[in-house]
């Protein structure tokens, strides 16, 4: 018998994550393991459709690899590392997918891809599927947690590096390893953690996380196989807190209260496809342009008191390209009027360029409040006719105040998986979703969420 | 038109890689390029036929790829990328490489593979190949001593992390990528940059090498289909130099002298499979036996006076299993006496408890002298009858000072190919290799190349 203190850090997460019960996870993480995956498809679907996404998908497809794994939004299988690879870019393509607000990591798109390949060759139960998420999820963001804010602040995207022990522990669950497999296989996952975040802005960023997908399932899969790593991956002498994260880590973070603490509660799913900092301003908008039916020809202006960080971070005047949009508050407020939505369409080159949407930009303007939160907003929007409407939100939809709710969950699932889909295809694939704790495996859902891509 | 100043250091590099003419280059880098390809059959050959290889072999084989680059060792072919992860996990599965001396880089594991897997796919010529491994070679060479010895001392590995670069280099200039797109694939590669040496001692360090050419494979095949990543992945705010190096760097060190000044001079193969201090020593050993025709039951001591790391990384006393004898001087000693030879065969668990070994072993001391530099040593060998033979190593073979010879890298290829081929058969792959540069395709190499591997 060995005491407690001999057990790595590493050791320690995978018994967690070997050894947790299913049926003992709480609902709401089932719940919530379901929320994710329909985000997933509802963004990776429409995101199928881009050039940016074929370039991926056209790779895989030569790779020519035995069908043993689904892409989503196309009609082939492939290996399951390089099914996660794509799937994995596909989720982070739109940068609409979800969000641990803690650390600005997003769990679904590294670690879902890799837990839907494993549970799709190996025909694992559906609830069985879900709780690898929410554990392979959970030790992504305690991972990250745990070397937060300095490794992010050291230029290392959170999202690939953290990711990669998520996507090996979620996939090593469905494989069925034990703690010494899987400490093997965070191991062989851990030692391949990469991404800086000097590709923002490029292809590079979504590949961060179609690469940690596809490291992590790899790394299960050898590790099942009798490879070796090291014993302690998270905190050896050499290993990725020591190496990645030099300036400081916690090891409280990662292990403290495991399976009564859940940071996944802290996770977020994105109303807009756009920076979270103009977020409450959409809300806002949005939420005002329903309850009085505004138009755009109506609108006199559109004044906001802001957190700092919106014209900082979303200052462009005069957005010229769809990307641009992106990075402009004025131009998510107006697509937000015009539109009532703030999708990737909504940030087309074409929208851009939209005279209807150009006109309330230009009327479109904020005051920066530093009493005001992150999440916060106050917007006026006033009329032709003198009148005006005002609104304060407090927590922006998506924050971990105000989770979104299922309906809204719902109307972002329709919105762009009908973009691909009829609409009773879509419907079909979200009651395959909403019922997978009931399913004996993957079947229904990986045979919904394919279809010719062209 | 634009100024120098205007490129970024990646810029630099890539125009260096992809304008460089192949008739252009020193005749003697062609020459190191052959030297290390069929060191590199060598060691994958030999290392093809271990547990420790199947569980990568195995993987790659049920990933099932379309068949178009081969796996050494083995009669199946895979997908570009799959070949280069397999082939360069091989390559430095035995720790039996070449070396950069100057970083501890190992070159060859991560270019080759790539160079390799994308010439077969695109029927590149022999020259054009043996160019191409030259500069994605000193690309990596390049990236590694421009953050040497900051970024290997803060404990990650520098075969993977700057080798993805000359993986990327070397792939992108067989697939003919201009500057622009060869910037977009060392983007892509470099920020797949990985590996930590926590995993040292296990199957996590010839992955790195594995992963290296894979993901610079990929990077230029992506790169290729209008993949997009930063302009400056070496040198920019969040890039390589800045996260994965913040101690320091050197700008001059990547790029000065490019095309005069050669890094791969500076790379040196290894006679022996086990840690580069004890060679000055097996060197002296096996020059003694040959030249006296020693025999084991002969020997009273060999004494030999060290540099002082000789016994402090290679100080195990009574080896007990195969990989102990890799850090046991003693043992390398007394197998260069017994056998003539430091192969991995020597290394074997049988081999460290053969009692005739064993009896050599008991007689081998060592004294520290810090006046004997790394490559050298002086050792005198006392027989039975009270003669007794003295010889001085200057300059330990593989070592830049005294390159290993054409006739030993011979001696060393026919050891271990002769592993796994037949005589004749060993003979044509070298036959093939040495004349590649005349060879319209690598058609003939690669059907040497493979055989079954059971």
């Amino acid at each position: 018998m060995y005491g407690d203190a001999v057990l790595s850090v590493t050791r320690k997460l995978a018994e967690f994550v070997a050894n947790s019960e299913d049926a003992a996870l709480p609902e709401w993480t089932i719940h919530e393991a379901k929320r994710t995956l329909l985000n997933l498809f509802a963004i990776s679907l429409s995101a199928s459709r881009s050039d940016d996404a074929g370039i991926l998908i056209d790779w895989a497809r030569r790779e020519g690899c035995a069908a043993r794994a689904s892409v989503v939004g196309s009609d082939f299988k492939t290996s399951p590392g390089t099914a996660a690879l794509v799937n994995g870019y596909l989720c982070h393509l739109q940068d609409y997918d979800d969000t641990h607000f803690p650390t600005v990591l997003h769990p679904t798109a590294p670690v879902w891809p890799a837990v839907l390949a494993a549970a799709e060759e190996t025909g694992a139960s559906g609830f069985a599927t879900l709780a690898a998420f929410v554990l392979g999820a959970e030790a992504a963001c305690r991972v990250a947690i745990s070397v937060h804010p300095w490794h992010y602040d050291a230029g290392w995207h959170i999202t690939g590096t953290a990711g990669v022990f998520g996507a090996a522990a979620g996939a090593g669950r469905i494989l069925g390893l034990e703690p010494t497999a899987l400490v093997a296989a965070l191991g062989a996952a851990g030692t391949r953690a990469s991404g800086v975040r000097e590709v923002f802005g490029s292809h590079g960023k979504p590949l961060h996380a179609g690469q940690a997908a596809a490291s992590g399932m790899q790394a299960a899969s050898w590790a099942q196989a009798g490879f070796t790593a090291s014993d302690d991956i998270i905190g050896g002498r050499r290993g990725f807190w020591a190496v990645l994260s030099p300036a400081g880590h916690s090891e409280d973070a990662l292990l403290g209260r495991l399976g009564e603490h859940w940071e996944l509660r802290m996770n977020g799913l994105k109303p807009y496809a756009n920076g979270v900092v103009s977020h409450p301003l959409q809300d806002a908008v949005i939420e005002l342009r329903n309850a009085h039916e505004l138009k755009p020809d109506q609108i006199a202006s559109i004044q906001a008191r802001v957190h700092p960080l919106v014209p900082e971070l979303m200052g462009r005047a005069e957005p010229r390209v769809g990307l641009e949009g992106k990075f402009s508050f004025r131009h998510c407020a107006a697509a937000a009027l015009v539109d009532g939505a703030g999708h990737d369409a909504q940030f087309s080159d074409a929208k851009v360029k939209d005279p209807v949407i150009a006109a309330v930009r230009a009327k479109v303007s904020a005051t920066v409040d530093p009493s005001v939160n992150e999440d916060e907003v106050y917007v006026t929007i006033t009329l032709n006719d003198g009148s005006s409407h005002e609104i304060h939100i407090e927590h922006a939809t998506g924050s971990p105040e105000n989770p979104m709710s299922d309906v809204v969950l719902r109307a972002k699932y329709d919105a762009l998986a009908r973009e691909v889909f009829p609409a009773d295809r879509a419907d079909a694939l979200w009651h395959a979703v909403w019922t997978l704790d009931e399913a004996p495996s993957l079947s229904e859902v990986v045979k919904l969420m394919q279809l010719p891509r062209k």
